[in-house]
């Protein structure tokens, strides 16, 4: 459960969003567990306008076939290219911080198959030079998002025998992510719980 | 002076540059001190490969406004956006790196005029998150590379009186990079000097 900012408090259920609701509900409800990236990045916005933490999303990596320089560098061919590291890095008490964020309509389990190797590599080498490496995964059906130390991921994609990791598992290993309106995503309670306790 | 993989001692004069040469030599020559990008990222590499540290360049952002799906997925419309953080970042013994490369071909001082208030901004919410930034500043002219501090260069920007750093100041203040084979710009001994000198 949620407050927003009027004050009102607003409970979802799964089965709500297929109700058809007041404009400002649904848009509410929209948001709510539905983009992922979404709220990742305002929950960014958020830490670094309250000077905590500086994290960016790296772009996504577009190979440029052709550019129309008539119209001022008009690109007029190009294709999008797999992200061969992740999607978000940055700094936090000096600290490297490197992460991927997935999301799954799975109940039972997190699907590795859209997990890249490049991605399991670049992320090893995150931890072997002394980084704090994690996957932010969010489970539609329950709107949870948990923050999962990468090392056990790169360990269940190269050791594991399911291609998948099961939903108690990641209860168990990973670290639930408080929701709210700002930040969003209070990602960074589960990061000084994982990483920065004492 | 720099020696190629086959022992031979080449120095480059800029005036050398205009008179025709045999292909391995021109390549050569091209090669040097003409690509500043291309020289950090082979140097990238070198020190992935040999497991020392991890810096990622960051994708230059493109503005998607119109896909062709029935050419699976082909970009048919976008356009350059400026990079509103730096080049490159990454992680050297579990410090966050982060630094933007530039290249002038100007004798007697660094114009500042190519760095966005963005990346300015960027490089110090790093500093203030306890990273470490810095420039890479070529000099194309006498093919020296500098490694600057970003504190040093976002005080002139925000409160010099020129429009620029003299070279001077950058020899003074700076870090020269050693050029060599493998790797091209050896600037982890700069960062060491910089930042890790007990």
């Amino acid at each position: 459960m949620i407050k927003y900012p009027n004050g009102d408090k607003f409970e979802i259920h799964q089965s709500s969003r297929k109700k058809k609701m007041p404009i400002d509900i649904s848009i509410s409800s929209a948001n709510r567990g539905m983009n992922l990236e979404e709220d990742i990045n305002l929950s960014n916005d958020y830490y670094l306008t309250k000077n905590i933490l500086l994290i960016t999303k790296r772009p996504t990596p577009i190979n440029v076939v052709k550019v129309d320089y008539s119209k001022g560098a008009r690109i007029t061919d190009a294709f999008f290219q797999k992200q061969s590291t992740t999607d978000y890095n940055g700094v936090y008490q000096g600290r490297y911080i490197d992460f991927e964020a997935k999301s799954t309509k799975n109940r039972t389990s997190f699907p590795l198959a859209n997990i890249s190797s490049h991605q399991i590599n670049h992320l090893k080498h995150v931890i072997q030079f002394g980084g704090i490496a994690f996957f932010i995964i969010q489970f539609e059906f329950y709107n949870e998002v948990y923050l999962l130390d990468a090392s056990y991921v790169i360990d269940f994609y190269e050791n594991g025998k399911r291609k998948s990791i099961p939903f108690f598992q990641i209860k168990e290993k990973g670290c639930l992510i408080v929701q709210g309106y700002n930040p969003r995503l209070n990602y960074l309670d589960a990061i000084d719980d994982m990483y920065f306790k004492k």
